[in-house]
């Protein structure tokens, strides 16, 4: 996911902040559920394609349901960028770590450890596929992802992937994506 | 769905405002889709069981994805509930309204036009259910039904359903609910 823009007014998430609400929203998606937090899932951000916000359930601390408190996070790691050096992550709150990634070299680093799906709107209804192991779901932001990614995207996607027939905002993919997970007994808790 | 408390303060809507913050993201989880407003959709807020704030999706406008500023609908049509006499709603802008009206009063009204489904989670899974006509989807906030409304709504529900084996946040039941109408071709643009 990309965002561009500074540091974000947490009382402004949707203008001056460049569309930070739809990255808060998609961390509660893929983080929260009734009862607490999915540990076995984690959730990165990329942001300017320059860094990358990185949220581990295992280890996650003070997410809140709400956009403002989950903006707080990323500003926090977004504070302590300087601190990410080479590759290396810098963690700013529990569970919450930043690297100097971008999409391509993010998608890298995680392909080796998880299966990447495409969600694409003429991809394979979700239904019809098996849940593959480690799953990645990489989704945009309000822009779409642009070619440059597509291509890197597409070179390492094993699926192409679609949740519905209608095009949905990417929080609300993300919770119908976790709820084919958990009726196809993937996510155990 | 309920909530206590005075106006809700815009800057800090999962604290002061009694959690405001899940009504608005029930709003969007139910109207919102990534090209606009799912214009068949209409959702009703009971709000200390006294008011019922509706949105109307055929003649909404202003709704954003964000929290900040679905509460802020939300704000102008507390600030119009004198102008609700009787049971007659007060259009606060265009496609919202406000009646006094609890939740009993509410489902009530709604059940001549619709087939009130509760959400339970020892109910039927929703795939093995056929979609019904009109389904009026009745959820809590984070708090669950009172045994009052539970009772309410027992006599007239015609199906308890549940949407996976994970107990969630209201609005990504929601959105789980649509999904799984928009696929059952229900939800036809």
């Amino acid at each position: 996911m990309r965002r561009t823009g500074g540091f974000p007014n947490l009382d402004d998430l949707a203008g001056g902040a460049g569309r930070l609400d739809i990255l808060c929203r998609c961390v509660t998606s893929a983080l929260a559920c009734s009862h607490g937090i999915r540990e076995d899932v984690r959730v990165h951000l990329v942001l300017n394609n320059q860094f990358t916000v990185q949220f581990d359930g295992a280890n996650l601390k003070r997410l809140n349901p709400d956009e403002r408190s989950t903006a707080a996070l990323i500003r926090t790691a977004l504070e302590n960028r300087e601190k990410a050096i080479g590759h290396m992550p810098a963690e700013s709150t529990p569970g919450v770590s930043i690297r100097r990634m971008g999409f391509a070299e993010t998608v890298n680093r995680l392909k080796t450890e998880t299966t990447p799906i495409q969600l694409h709107e003429t991809g394979t209804p979700i239904v019809d596929i098996d849940p593959p192991d480690d799953p990645l779901f990489v989704l945009s932001d309000h822009h779409s992802l642009t070619n440059d990614e597509i291509e890197q995207l597409g070179d390492i996607a094993e699926h192409q992937i679609r949740l519905g027939p209608m095009i949905l905002h990417a929080d609300h993919a993300i919770t119908i994506a976790h709820n084919y997970l958990d009726t196809n007994g993937y996510n155990q808790y």
